[in-house]
């Protein structure tokens, strides 16, 4: 049933609008048991020169890159080890944990640490999930492994989940979860 | 910057509209890199009979738990080995994934799976995460698990994270991924 | 689609806001072919301290009687004769109007002019629509007429509607039309 | 006393606001006896982007045609006897309802009911009178009738009132009722 | 904390709904002790034709110059003895009141009053206030006079302060009172 | 024309709501020539739980006491000798300017200085005016001066004007212009 409503700054494209409006009813829908088709979301549009906040017109909040696009051409340009482009994705205060409790500051580390691991790995999702912080998004990925153990032997359908943090549209940091080891057994 | 404005019926507790207020802001904030003290939320009551869909009055939706707590009683219930509270927490269609890719419907398949990998594992939480989705709620929790093996050595501080759907105020879903096979190896 | 709100100021009972709702509802739906659910109406109450209009605060205006339910009582007092009653309800410069043009300003000269029409009759009613105007309301009620022919015989069965136009919670005119000609033919 | 405030999708008319915003404080002074110029209706356009109803943008529910303009082009097309052009106003569960209780789904039907009655009549409006209802909406008009009887002689001043009923712009139903039997006696 | 949100036809230039937002948070800001970066305003502007009071359309008020911009043009047309550029701001009921008592209701008298008393005069500023009140604008400057005497001696730094009321665009009283008889002494 | 909706948390006083909506309705006369009886303001409050900022719920701004009544305050205790009380309207680091630039930081050298020029002086009031400014609150006030001069004779009717800055309740700064001395000549 309830009625929201947001008023903004003009400026955001459609596509950022939409994924806010879709957010403010998930947040509704993740605490009353509302049906979906009764939560109304509208969002107001007013000229910069319409708001004032302290009695100054103020510069509306640059749009977020969607988190789970971002974290994508992330993953993509990692699976063409692609480091110089996937780098680029990240900031400086970046780091990486992986199973077992390894972490690495720079995926050069990450390289060197798979490799007596697995030849290479792909990874299919079966679903991605955004979150929303105080201070930045969380998005979570998991599904299954595909690749070559060090023997050259091909291995599939092994789970994972990765779990990135964001902020300011870069990753500040990644954990790793996955059952290699179980399957290595 | 975003002012959010929201109407509901009257009748939810402080607890839920701080909840919900909680969670708009987080939407907003996912979306739009605007200061958090930027963004306000304002939850508007009217009563029920001031509030009409289709010309007819409604029965506001009711407020669902806090996906968080409910997962945290559920994980209490089994750390207890309390099976019969725990179980009060599932929805008939439960279904839970373990490492390897195990999956059981039921608390006691997990517990004849799980007798020859260990004899008892406790969890520490890092972080517990929830998440908005269109038809229920997603809760991720991680930390690490400290027990004993089948032999009765000690272990401590392996990585998990488990994977939570609700839906309606019931556990529909457990996916888990831990390091256990990794540390064993 | 459309969401209404409507600020009014504290006061008004539960019956009226909602005859209010209701009214409004209508209101969108007799513009917009909108499905009848997706139609919402909130009424936000603020204190009578809370509302100004040109610097000064407001007595609200009274809540008018519901326009059929006035009209039903004057029609009840009718069929019962008691036109001290029914008289109650109209307003000094009440006109009613009758089949064939004929005029009355009062309850008396419309019981002269029926005498040799019918010994008495009764109506039984289909439908009241009430209209909402600049003004006032104009009510219209339809159904069929039964009673006595002067000679005794009975009839029934015979169409009529009626239209009263209401100012300030009092009738100001009458117009009827039926088919009691038709029927005596 | 009421401000009155409508959220649409942009893209109605000028004309269709405006009709919106009278239905609105019409129905706004059948409730309550504000003066007139106390109630004020703003209505908030937002783009088709900015609405979500259930996580969805939507479409918009089409205006709907003036009830009484149509009902005017029905009863001019009758007029000048084009029946093609006045069956167009109809629905296909069109149903009329004449005095004395004849009940035609045709205009062809009503022609030859009429044929002994009066040689042509030609309909002078006093008012027309739209109602909102929940599905649809209702058109009164009321008048005098004029023309000649079929033995030619000529007349004029006859009471009349018909009653539309519309559904989706279309015209599912008519009522007449008239003096026409009073005046022949 | 307070959100002041204001619907207005639009039309209005950018400065003038900029000047309303401060006007609005200065409002707020000498009623409550806020932040002042906690004091929102959003101007909301609809269209001509979806604003209806009374059931009409509506003109919107024409906006009002800025009180202490129009001041300052005629202060600058007496301070360069151009009094037909200085009588345009006057309303025709002008009334002005000087040290003393004196009063005047053209700008000729004043000249007239002023010569034995000083052989000119010019003000440097060193505030301009404006209040707005239910049916115009009082502005006050005050600051500091420099001149010579009938004797031609120079004098400078002497206080002075003016208050100005206006309505509708125009000035109808100007006040003054100065320190130059205390300097005179 | 415009219509003002304020979101305060709820706990204000009746008085200061109603302060408060005067505020905002000059707000808008000052800058747009709307009639005044077309100026709407409704204040619509909320719990203290529905209302977030940066994801916290705020305690609410106190609300200031009304600036005129404290000069008000602070003139009667001067009036009445009453040093003490009158010091407690003041700010540290208040300051006063008196005619001939004279400016003082105590109550107690203005009367040192003043001994010489009068006995006594009584004000009457013509008029207080008050006007909020970003961080504070100024007040004009102006009327006449009766007293003794040092001699004991008798004088009255002589111009004052007095311009008080207040900043969180407390009188920060007090200017005066008057005619004593012109009058003295």
């Amino acid at each position: 049933m309830p009625i929201v409503r947001v008023t903004v700054i003009e400026g955001y494209e459609d596509e950022v609008r939409q994924r806010l409006a879709r957010a403010l009813t998930q947040a509704v829908r993740s605490t009353i048991a509302a049906p979906i088709d009764a939560i109304t979301v509208a969002i107001e549009e007013v000229k910069p020169a319409n708001y004032m906040r302290g009695g100054r017109t103020r510069v509306p909040g640059p749009a977020l890159p969607d988190p789970a696009v971002l974290v994508r051409g992330f993953l993509e340009a990692m699976e063409a080890r692609d480091l110089a482009r996937a780098s680029g994705f990240l900031a400086p205060e970046f780091r990486m944990t992986f199973p077992g409790g390894a972490t690495f500051s720079s995926l050069e580390e990450l390289i060197a640490w798979a490799k007596p691991r697995y030849r290479f790995v792909r990874k299919s999702y079966d679903r991605f999930e955004t979150l929303a912080g105080d201070s930045g998004s969380t998005v979570y990925c998991y599904g299954t492994l595909a690749g070559e153990w060090p023997d050259g032997t091909a291995f599939s359908g092994i789970r994972f989940i990765d779990r990135f943090e964001l902020r300011d549209g870069l990753i500040v940091g990644q954990m790793v979860w996955n059952d290699l080891a179980e399957s290595a057994r």
